[in-house]
């Protein structure tokens, strides 16, 4: 039986269709890319010795064995400095010195240092009096987008608040007039009192598979504090380490090598009442493609069963 | 230098970006997959002769060899006649008996027997009491979201008007509004003038790469009358046979075996006002997959220069 679902946090509809991945396609593994097993490539502009074949450096974590994680002007950049109509910074974050660090194998440590990155390059281009928006982002492997293999991040400063964010903040504001309550506080205590659909639960960060999403499969990290993005503290910054760790660990013992999206959500610059809005971080695996209907809907076809996928990657933090 | 444009009609944000086709990524052709050269497949359900493993037959047109187009039910279907929520039939139409019968090598007659088809159960999917909407689209190849190799569309009715739909009504209402003219007419006779983005222009369809599309090569065909997609005659049905055999034929020259979505954009059944919007199709290749940026912000990256892409499609009919 078909249901209907609205992601509570964005509206999108959601139509979960169980029977789906019975079809034909879906019995056939998607193939996955092979996993890079070299930690150096003499060709990579993003492995340590090769500094002189990427652009400008921005910033750089270093130990006493070199950088370890650094972020360079994005070589072909989605938006410029000079335009008028879309004014912007693009830098590329190279997660790790290693050409074969992916989010499926990096320690505690690596993630540290880079969500420390996050926050510096984040602070540091929210700051310029004509961006609106930071956004941070992520693809992993060719099929996510990504077009070169070394694992990077990215980080786009933008001159307006993209659609995707206020619609978020429209709907997490129209909540409140509803319900006096906040969007987020309530799905946080719901889904805690629900329990089956929790991946993680500590003091700073709840991990779900969320409800509905037009993203099959989707994972979402959410804030449980109303602090922006800048305002994590180093202890913050240690947690979240953590919670990716373990997160993919898991993911990558159901899913393998997959390809994903991390895509993360914070306050647009100006908002006002900002309070009704918790920075969140979507987690989107990249195993189906949408097709016709999607596109030319604006609806989506769900076959992810959220409780059972939760149940699957669900971890502690030690 | 980049440009931000909207797509005039659902407002869609691109930011268009020449710099990006130099990307490492877009340097390596996507793989293509391999063309199918039999014209019959003893385990295919949709091949003719194999009918006894497909669904139910809900239409077809045959000549003295057999059915040469039918429509039948799908096994897997994203909406279905109980749900209270989302209530719907879905049917799947075999383009062609050919295994082998893709766009790219159709004859006009097989054209035209689809879109007979694509009317006939259009016609009888509306009638229906529970129904808001009829969506026809097709997904050709893995990559856009087709399970089954043999060439074959997807209808679906709906007792919802679908969010994209609803968006596209409102922006045209919108524009009404504002302008005291039709969105479809003016960009049709901004179109006719500039002539260089028009790939064809004939009494009924004017067929053109858009100004803007978050799909990077988007090709778009208009409906130059406010007519209801079920009122087209067999004339409109014989012009637009013409029109989709020389498009492919031209689309194959450019691209190959590419992989797309095909998305019909009728009006909502209860359409006030149904003058303010034209029937028009989304025809969109599937080269490129969307990554973070675009799924994180819902703003779309697009390299493709539209007056470029029309000259090398542009035809003319017989």
């Amino acid at each position: 039986m078909q249901e209907l679902r609205i992601d509570e946090i964005n509206n999108d509809l959601v139509i979960v269709a169980n029977n789906r991945s019975k079809r034909p396609m879906d019995k056939i593994k998607s193939q996955l890319e092979e996993e890079i097993q070299v930690e150096y490539d003499s060709y990579c502009p993003f492995c340590r010795g090769n500094e002189s074949h990427a652009t400008i450096e921005r910033y750089k974590i270093e130990d006493s064995s070199g950088w370890i994680t650094r972020s360079v002007d994005n070589k072909f950049p989605i938006v410029d400095e000079l335009s008028d109509e879309i004014y912007g910074v693009h830098e590329v974050i190279i997660d790790t010195y290693r050409h074969n660090g992916t989010f499926y194998n990096m320690s505690e440590l690596e993630f540290q240092n880079l969500f420390k990155t996050y926050k510096n390059r984040y602070q540091n281009l929210i700051e310029n009096k004509n961006v609106q928006y930071v956004n941070i982002f992520k693809n992993f492997l060719r099929k996510s987008g990504a077009s070169l293999a070394h694992p990077h991040s990215q980080i786009i400063s933008l001159s307006i608040v993209p659609p995707e964010i206020n619609k978020e903040e429209e709907v997490a504001s129209q909540y409140f007039i509803e319900n006096k309550t906040y969007l987020y506080d309530d799905i946080i205590k719901r889904e805690i009192k629900y329990k089956k659909r929790v991946i993680n639960d500590n003091k700073y960060f709840l991990t779900i598979v969320p409800y509905a999403s037009k993203y099959s499969g989707e994972v979402r990290v959410i804030f449980k504090e109303n602090i922006k993005f800048e305002q994590m503290s180093d202890n913050y910054i240690k947690i979240l380490s953590k919670v990716f760790k373990k997160l993919f660990e898991n993911l990558y013992k159901i899913n393998g090598y997959n390809p994903f999206n991390l895509c993360i959500h914070t306050h647009s610059k100006e908002l006002e009442n900002s309070e009704e809005f918790n920075v969140h971080m979507h987690i989107i695996p990249r195993k189906y493609s949408f097709g016709g209907f999607e596109l030319g809907t604006g609806m989506y076809v769900s076959s992810t069963n959220p409780e059972e996928l939760a149940n699957k990657l669900r971890f502690e933090l030690n």
